[in-house]
């Protein structure tokens, strides 16, 4: 079956799980109309389910190949990525002076889950290229700008993201790619990445690798980093394209997953180095990466949703077209579809709900990001800056937690066939594996979220998160609607188990960081919880009053409830294991010999 | 990595944590000798790491061919499969009138847990052996176990399951090939089924086929299904084999995982129909099931402890190679290995807790099922059974679903690496998927331990075993031991959260069985949990007293307190959402809509 982007879904999450529509009243969008929003949305689920998602088994089955240096995409892949291109896709939020359209970033999470959805190998390649602008926006020199800029956001040229080396992966700091400078103020680059999305691949002209390497007497470590522009080929001053560079594909990943997106082993300075550009000041690449990193997590929470948003239609339709023994109280003369199957029921409700919880997040996140540029006064972008960071990592972590659950509940939903890779449920459980590992493990996204995002600032911004979203459980239980049960009373006490397991580790961050780190995981998952929950059941209570998605939120009501009664449950354990979990962790030797 | 077999954790699982001591001390095993056991143990682990293990990523690579209706398995196959036999490991159980060494059940569980760590896809096919001599023991008639039993015994046969077709999966009352009388008393089938695993390969000279059919005029559903001996050749009354029987593999299934072994449409009578024997009763098929597939359900759980082990020892392995980044408190020169931060080592621990936690189940099902046959009174022998009865689902559905668990840590441990097929850790999470859904997916374990275990009896195997559990907590608060944190307190809540949410189950499944439906899922887990919690932390207690497993069962302590302190401690959530839970289940339509 193909993909059908979930609008409604996604307009209530956006509008009222994210309160985008409170963002609005305050006035933290200078240009956003919500008429034009719907039908963006409506129009990229459109090219998604027309283009990209037929295009996602071709790709899981050819793969990318690779030869003389050159990788060739999948059958296909080439004319849709023009295509997308054409019609726009890649300049939506893109800085009106580089001839983007400058729509808010919430739009393009939106697009971005819809990429993903329909085929998250292709909707990658993008994703890299929105780093590479970012980075290059923020921290370009202005002929570096000039050269690369227009085409990155047509998407005329895609971006790559050259970080990992074999002994430096998430310690970032071990590379050993050198750059030395050349008299004329260019640099020439030596060294091998490896996993390198799109490293190479035929679907463009060029290729623009965002590349951190380190110059000769740099100090260790991440302080002696600097990032530079290598492109694949490099461009004339008229803009035309010059002398190959020195930096090829010279290996290809055999992965579990995301066969049609290449990953690439580039090797730069076989022959006399790679030419680069200096991007920003020497030594300050870990800055810059942050940069691209910041939004790439949020893009990679994005891939999360969508994969389960695509693993969930896929197990809803299986299960009411297959039929196997009858379900108690649906006495019909033939076997009833599995979906009214208790059991399975339950399957596809987790399925469901664990991704309308992290959609929420995510579209919540992209809010928070508008809001820090676009808040007319300056200590509001202050606030929604510190709100964007406490919710990255659980955008990215808890957002691709759940891909995997769901992924691999659709696969038991289809029982047997769902093994067999024709099926196509096998493919989600495949590709969602890589969402837990890039832009940073989901363990350095725990570490990232209590040591940096609630230490940094004291608590200030995880008490504001809170806060609101204790507002959204009084108004819950005012509502006394019956459609909610338990939900008002499991969301307090959810908020009260993350309050009292934040005060905790703020605590611990300073008098026993290590205790602090072995709590991380844990309560990444019970602020996600808390969060989702609270927006989840926000969504519902407050999309009643939309008159287009009034149905649509009353459906939502029960859903709510079951995140609330089956996961968001779960709270006052992850407290306890908070607390108490670090013991055992520190008694445990966990050596070879256990 | 090789596998190394866990030969201590195996013996201190079977003696202290599934208390086959206190077994043997009740008289309970007429011919357990411990010696014997522990160098069973410890050969199979030696034959599994040099013969099986280097094989597993070759039927990986390879998988199993399929031409002119003959399956060839992967390089090397044949002859480990030869040298297994000859070796006596496919004997081991078998009754000692058809060679077999009449050894105990729980020494072959403790070598399945071997064999399926080793090599999951080579374990598979004895494990269907097995089901096969079970059947004919206890249903065949004297010249059918004459002809075949000692035959299967060896090994020098292999069996099949024949039980899956096109619209009859979980639903297998809805079969629909035929079977006729002949005047000579045999059978013809006609029909054609799926997922029929080694239905077809070269590592034998004959395949055994145990093949559910429907006679002519017989009743609907699982009331009107007879099983049948169909072998791949006929055999003469000397013993030699005779013609090529009507049954040929017509097609091999392309998997997600566990490709060395083969997945088969086997298809009857396009050459006049298939020569079978029936076995037992005519129309009693499904009561000849059940006996194979009671031991066949526990063989998949020890696949997934298996699984599971194997995917510790190679993150473990991993974790203490891979260096990267500086842990907090361990200022070495260089990046320390990952297996020093706490979020890595977290995984690791789940990893390990998990695994241990469901091999005690399953041995503990092992040692129910040895009571229930050898016991001296009968009333023991009804007790046995109903606590194996109880137990099976758990050992199923509980360590499919942790494999599951552990084999994506196990990924995650590996970062980037884990997702390159070549680092083997992926294919653990590939072959792992399957184990939730064959043998009964775990939503009809769940349904089994809810309608026909729990209910059966009115609860009583079930308090039998809470009590039991009961016992184990007071002695361990008696113990005072603080290795073990909370883990009392955590355990007796637990047992508390069963407790209630068993006599809640218990007026449901009467009032409203679609509820205890909707709870099954849920209720399997906090049983399990509770059960694998006590019993993990009864082995750490007991093990001490042994003066060969004494400093391994020290090591347990804090393992017992992780796995209580971080999984059991979700037991009182999960009894708020088997009793909360349904209603949201009910009230959702989960209609393709949604």
């Amino acid at each position: 079956m193909t993909y059908r982007a979930p609008v409604e879904d996604i307009l209530l999450a956006l509008n009222y799980g994210a309160a985008l529509n409170e963002a609005i009243r305050a006035g933290h969008y200078r240009n956003y109309d919500a008429d034009t929003a719907s039908a963006v949305i409506a129009e990229a689920g459109k090219f998604a389910s027309e283009v990209l998602a037929p295009l996602n088994r071709v790709g899981d089955e050819h793969g990318a190949t690779l030869k003389d240096n050159k990788v060739t995409t999948s059958p296909g892949w080439r004319d849709a990525y023009q295509g997308w291109v054409e019609a726009g896709w890649n300049s939506l939020t893109g800085a009106e002076e580089f001839g983007g359209q400058g729509l808010p970033i919430v739009l393009h999470a939106a697009c971005s889950e819809i990429w993903s959805a329909a085929n998250m190998a292709f909707g990658l390649c993008p994703l890299l290229t929105a780093g590479a602008i970012e980075a290059l926006t923020v921290h370009g020199a202005d002929d570096l700008k000039q050269t690369y800029l227009a085409k990155l956001v047509s998407g005329e040229w895609t971006g790559t993201m050259q970080l990992t080396e074999p002994q430096a992966g998430s310690d970032v700091g071990a590379l050993r790619t050198r750059a030395e400078k050349q008299s004329d103020g260019s640099y020439r680059l030596t060294g091998t990445k490896i996993f390198i999305t799109y490293g190479d691949h035929d679907m463009t002209a060029n290729i623009v690798h965002l590349v951190l390497a380190r110059l000769p007497g740099a100090p260790e470590g991440t302080k002696g980093i600097s990032l530079f522009v290598v492109p694949k080929f490099l461009v004339n001053a008229d803009g035309s394209l010059g002398a190959r560079n020195d930096v090829y594909a010279t290996g290809l990943e055999h992965k579990l997953g995301i066969h049609g997106s290449p990953t690439c082993t580039m090797t730069m300075g076989d022959n006399g180095g790679a030419v680069g550009y200096l991007v920003g000041e020497e030594n300050n690449g870990m800055a810059c990466m942050f940069t691209m990193m910041n939004q790439a997590r949020l893009g990679v929470g994005l891939e999360g949703v969508g994969i389960a948003e695509r693993a969930t239609q896929q197990a809803l339709a299986y299960a009411h077209e297959r039929r196997q023994g009858r379900a108690l109280g649906y006495k019909s003369g033939e076997p009833d579809p599995i979906a009214v199957h208790p059991d399975v029921k339950r399957n596809l409700m987790t399925m469901r709900a664990l991704t309308a919880a992290a959609r929420t997040i995510c579209y919540a996140t992209a809010v928070a990001i508008d809001a820090s540029h676009q808040a007319q006064d300056e200590a509001a972008r202050e606030k929604a800056n510190a709100r964007a960071g406490l919710l990255t990592p659980m955008a990215k972590a808890f957002s691709t937690d759940i891909a995997n659950e769901v992924a691999a509940l659709g696969v038991q939903v289809h029982g047997g066939a769902g093994f067999i890779e024709e099926t196509g449920a096998a493919q989600y459980v495949r590709d969602a594996r890589i969402l837990t590992i890039y832009e940073g493990t989901n363990g350095i996204q725990a570490n990232d979220l209590v040591m940096r995002k609630l230490g940094a600032d004291k608590g200030a911004a995880l008490r504001d998160l809170l806060d609101e979203l204790e507002q959204i459980v009084a108004r819950l239980n005012a509502s006394n609607d019956p459609a909610f049960g338990a939900t008002g009373a499991i969301l307090r006490d959810a908020l009260g188990s993350a309050a009292r397991a934040s005060e905790w580790l703020l605590d611990k961050i300073g008098s026993n960081p290590n205790e602090a780190l072995a709590a991380a995981t844990p309560y990444l998952r019970l602020l996600s919880l808390a969060t989702g929950g609270c927006m989840l059941a926000r969504q519902a209570l407050d999309g009643r009053t939309d008159d287009a998605l009034r149905d649509h939120a009353r459906r939502r009501a029960p859903l709510a409830r079951f995140l609330a009664e089956n996961m968001v449950v779960q709270a006052p354990a992850l407290e306890q294991s908070i607390i108490r979990g670090g013991g055992a962790i520190d008694d445990a030797d966990m050596t070879l010999a256990d």
